[in-house]
């Protein structure tokens, strides 16, 4: 037995989960939405329709597009998204830890074998 | 904003968590599967197909079955059951304290309007 959990930042509905982080570290990584798309076989349209629902809700924009150019394009997150990204983590490992440890301290008494029997149905 | 989460206990997959621990503190309080039942809004299958996996799952019986007797019988949760309820309602309660906490620490400065803006989308 063991904890499980699954966490993410609420703006009047589900704003950013962990989703949304690899989404945009792979954005950050690739300097492209379609290529983190790729990467993590998810349609483009998918993808837009996640960060423009994320950035309504936000308040504000998580990528630059950069329109044409050299290499044609392509995308980076903005200092804001970057934040954002650098708080959830930190926020997810540390929340991660916290529920191992209150999952032990809570459910050692329960998972000590012979200290409480199983109860089968009489 | 703020930090939402879902936990529950795992055991080969998705053993117990708020959805059975509200189920059985209906049994508790009903004397009756058919009563927890109908206060959820849950059909009584949809409750033994529950049951029956999370049992399988812990390797305990939750419910005790009272065949008959006077009032034409009922269920009552075992002991091992109420242990498991009681370790998860603090595993819980303090999960969520925790979770609040790390999330006011994290995300302090990400929130305080003036220390950091919004970036637009250039």
């Amino acid at each position: 037995m063991k904890a499980a959990f699954k966490l993410w930042i609420d703006q009047d509905g589900k704003t950013f989960g962990d989703g949304p982080y690899e989404l945009l570290t792979n954005v950050e990584k690739t300097g492209s939405l379609h290529k983190a798309c790729a990467q993590m076989g998810m349609s483009y349209s998918k993808a837009w329709k996640l960060i423009r629902n994320m950035e309504q809700k936000l308040g504000f924009f998580v990528l630059d597009r950069e329109v044409g150019g050299r290499f044609g394009g392509g995308s980076k997150i903005t200092p804001r998204a970057k934040e954002l990204m650098t708080c959830y983590a930190r926020f997810r490992d540390e929340a991660k830890k916290a529920i191992e440890r209150i999952y032990r301290k809570q459910f050692l008494s329960f998972e000590k074998p012979g200290l409480s029997r199983p109860t089968r149905r009489s």
